[in-house]
Formats: structure tokens, sequence, C-alpha cells
């Protein structure tokens, strides 16, 4: 394994310094593992707090910042955060108004977040959860009852945050992170397995003419091991596995992001999404927004997922308000 | 080897296709090849058009938008675009004040903007040429003569794109780029090498306990094979070479990009990152900006190339001026 890495014990710390140095527009915690605005929450505004194991990035500290999130409580690779992180979020973030805690649907995160939630509630603090379960790859799996909370984290964070900075009461923003999540489907491939420091060596066997179809993002296994296809092929794979879980019809307006799992050259991702394009446009469906690049990631695999929100006006219009953080900017 | 592409003598044209789906900002010229802005260039705006082979994305195309480029000509992987695409690109982009050429010192790549200059200057554009050669490793490397260009073409191409925008004489802007040239160094250390999809396996190889150090952008060999160390250590090997180069003083500014090379996860160029801004805090040199992420890759190889731009007041002022481009955008 060769990783710039100091220690696999460290990688979270030293990986933290390096954000702290990198982004004046964020403060970093590190004693408490939050990462939070540089400027306090204004009065009337509610926080969003989201968080989860660390080697997804920029997912979720990349998503801290005017628009998006307010704080984000990084675990160590590969696993949950733990509850006083996110108390200590809650502390830095909450300006009275209440905290809509974003989580992706993995067990320890769940357990997490909920008992973040009672305690913080405790306190007084109105606290809502926007639960996020969008891989349609497996109804189950390794760390999840359920499905899988993937890339349509980036949706909900960002049109939650939208919604958010408008000054929209608590229930409403937890509303529309449910509703995106709920108009949301993910599917992902695996072209190579990824590599925790602490294991020091490939998560899976993936023989060098073999792809796993339905990956999770901390490569827990997909529906099958399927043969090496052409891009198009793949494209296909993706597209049809999310329409057969949500048809969507001619003229349906969707926000479509195509994300590299860590490891994929940007020019392979835009082949994909040239692909998944053409066969939306077959279809009739219309990609009003998108996104191409690297935004919810698994270490170093070398893989794709999609994602595709059925999206209403509403949404769009979210979509578009101004976003601030290091990860997406407009 | 598994990527996401249909055929190894498509994948430029397949990625164009994505490129044009994914960015209404942009224009994409498929037959000719070249990336513009959607809008056209304002009168009295000198135009700016960089190139080079693919596989490097963002780098360039990724950078064609308001305050940076006006166009790119993407070449085949790792090969000079031709005079041809350039020429297209100066009709669709000059607006009659003059055409910047940004070249990264490649010999194919010098050779073929030279051709297209002379060609433009017959008919009747005035261009400029700024040749970037920052990277410290090698004086002559396989494929040039003087040392190679890489991640400074990203300062010269915000920082002239700054100064184009506000309207300043083809002269100035092309003053500038040089000048930005001349103050920066960059340094790259490879932990895997890239396959190219037309070779289908990997460029060099590299025992698990051994990186490249110096490595160049196409996975040219660098100063020497050394043995894989900690982050810290390979961070200090990097700001080393620079600053033998370039000597920088107590309080002086500069611009720093800590770059992935295509296949190495953020949360490793953060821990990176981290230990290159402790190295220059113990200088007391500043890091007044800087960019972390995949901004010149190379494919799907493993590693990071640190480039150190010593900036005057003037470069700080248009690197903080807009730029609303697919790969940087403030």
């Amino acid at each position: 394994m060769k990783k710039f890495i100091n220690d696999p014990g460290s990688v979270l710390r030293d990986a933290l310094a390096g954000v702290a140095a990198a982004h004046p527009s964020l403060r970093v915690d590190s004693v408490n593992r939050v990462i939070t605005r540089a400027t306090s929450t204004p009065p009337g505004k509610v926080a969003l707090i989201s968080g989860g194991g660390s080697g997804h990035e920029p997912l979720h500290g990349g998503y801290v910042g005017t628009g998006m999130l307010d704080a984000a409580c990084p675990g160590e690779i590969f696993t949950s955060p733990v509850p006083d992180q996110m108390l200590a979020a809650v502390k830095a973030v909450d300006s009275g108004s209440g905290v809509v805690f974003i989580v992706k649907n993995y067990t320890g995160d769940v357990m997490n977040f909920q008992l973040a939630a009672e305690l913080a509630a405790d306190d007084g603090v109105a606290v809502e959860t926007v639960l996020v379960d969008d891989d349609v790859a497996v109804q189950d799996s390794t760390w999840t009852a359920g499905r899988r909370g993937t890339g349509a984290t980036v949706f909900v964070e960002k049109i939650t945050g939208a919604l958010a900075e408008q000054g929209a009461p608590l229930a409403e923003v937890a509303a529309i992170g449910r509703e995106v999540n709920a108009a949301s489907r993910s599917f992902a491939i695996a072209l190579t397995a990824c590599t925790t420091p602490a294991a020091g060596r490939p998560g899976f066997d993936l023989p060098d003419d073999e792809v796993e179809i339905g990956v999770g993002i901390h490569g827990e296994p997909g529906r099958r091991r399927g043969p090496f296809q052409p891009a198009g092929e793949l494209a296909a794979s993706m597209v049809e596995a999310i329409l057969a879980d949500m048809p969507l019809s001619e003229g349906d307006q969707t926000i479509v992001m195509l994300n590299g799992l860590g490891a994929t050259p940007l020019i392979e991702l835009y082949v994909l999404f040239g692909e998944v394009a053409a066969r939306l446009a077959d279809r009739g469906i219309v990609i009003a927004r998108n996104l191409v690049g690297n935004h919810i990631t698994s270490l170093d695999m070398a893989g794709a997922s999609l994602t595709i929100c059925h999206a209403t006006a509403q949404m769009l219009t979210l979509w578009d308000a101004p976003v601030h953080t290091p990860a997406l900017h407009w």
C-alpha cells in the first residue's frame, strides 16, 4: 500500500490539518472533529449538519459553506462519527432555529445521529433528521437495514441548504430534504476495490475482466459481478437500474450526477456522462442540471456512480441558488 | 485494463460529447475539436487559447469560461493538438484584439502552436505565445528541450484570463503570463504509473515500496526512484526541490497548488497539503491563496504535484478576480 499518509492511525487528524490550512472559509475544531463555517449561523436560520465516515471526500466537509451545510462531523475512515461530535456541532451552529441532521443510511451513522438528536433535544434544541437511502442496488446490505445512502446526499445537502439560507422554518427545510431523497436514485459500478489505510490491501478481489455492478461506497458487494464492457453498455446498466426503480417519462426534468469514486480519471467520467446523457435523451428525459466529477468517493476505488433526481421546479430553483463551499461553488 | 471507454480510438471524441452534454456554458466544436465559451469574445478583449494532449483533465477545457480561457484545443491522449485546431480556435474567438497562446513546454505542442501562430499571423491576427516551463525536476526530458510545463499552467491561465477580462492590451496580457511562469515552480511525485488506453498497460514499472521523484505528467521519468515514505517526508522533498530552485524568504506571499495526478483520493491530498503548509510556515513563507484537488492530471496516476508561485500583489488581485469555468469558479 502506497498512500500519502503519515500513519494509518493519524489520517483523519492529518487531513483535518490540511483542510484547515486550505480553507479560510471553514473553521476546523480538531479536538471535537467538527468542520463549520468560519462565520456564525445568523439568527433565524436553520442549521444543517451532516457527517459520516471519512474516505468519501469532498463529502461532507467540502460542502460546508453558504448555501449548503453549516457543519460536518467526519468519522475515522469508513467509520461513523460519534454523538459527541454531533453534539459539539449542534452547539457550534444552532442559532435557536433548530437543526437538520442529514444522515446517510448506514447502521452506525443512523444510531449515532439518533442518539445525538435525543441528547440535543434534552438540551432544548429542535432537531429533524433527513435519512438518505437512494441506492437502488440492494435492499439491505452489509452495513445497512434498507437501502444505502449515497449520491443523493449531495442533492439533499445542496437543496436543503438553499432553502435554509432563505430563512425557511425547520419543518419545511426537513420536508424538502425528504422530498429530494424520495425523488432520487443512485447506482454504482466499481472497476477496482478500494484500500483502507488500516487494512492495507484491497477490500475485495475483482478479476481483470470483471466489474462489480451495484457496489457500495465502502466496497460493499453489489448485485453481481459482470463482465467488463464498453462505457456505453455500463452506462446503460446504470440508467436501466435506476429507471426500473423510478420510472421517468418524456419531458421529465432531472438533476443528474455522474460521480467518480476516487481513482477514475475525469476524461472517463465525461465519456460515461456522454453515454448516460444519450440514453436519457433517447427516452426524452431532460437533464436540467448536472454534476460530473468526484463528489462522493470511496478512497482510491476506480468506478463511478450515477444519481438521478426527478426534480420539481422548486428543486431546480433551489439548486440554482448561490453556493460557496470548497467543493461546490456558483 | 479496465476503463470507462468505448474504444481506445474514440476516447477524445466520446469525452467531448460528454463535455458538451455537461456544460451549457461551453460550445464544443467536435469536428475541429475546439472548446470555446458559448458566448462570443467581446470586442476589445484579448482571446486566450491553450491546448495540449488530453488526459490532463480538467486542463484545458475545464478552464474555458469567464475570467480564464476563451478556447482550448484538446489533442488525442498525451498527443499534441494540430495547427488546424489552433487556427479554428483563433477564428472562433479572436475579436480583433489579438490572441495569446498558452503553451506547455513539450516539443510537439511548441512546434504545433508555433506553426499555428505563423499561419494566424499570415491571416493578420496578432499572436503572442506564453511558454510554461515550471517543472524543476529535470532540465531536459523525454519530450522536452528545457523544463516541462506543468502546474503553473493553471496559474498562468487564471491570471492572464483575469487581466484579459479587464480589457488589457495583448502585450500586457502576455507579459503577466510570462511573469507568472517565471515566478512559479512545480515538482511531482508518483506512487503509480498511468495507463493510456492505447497502450493498455502502465507506462512504467514501479515497485510496491518505491516512488518516482520528479515524475512528469505523462509518466516521464523524474530525478530518481526513492523509497516510499510518510507524507511528511514526501512533502518535504517537494518543498525542498522547489525552494532549492527558487529561494523564498520570510514573509513572501505565494499561491500554492497541491494537485492530484488523477487517482489520488482527496483525503490524501489534504494530508499532504497540511504537511506542505507546515513546512512553508516553518520558513515564514505565506500561503496567500491555494488550490487542493485534481487540476492537471495524468490519467489514472496515483501521485501529486506541488506548484508554488511567488506572487506579487497584482497577481493576487488578478487571482481573486471572478472566474466562471467548469473547474474553477469563484
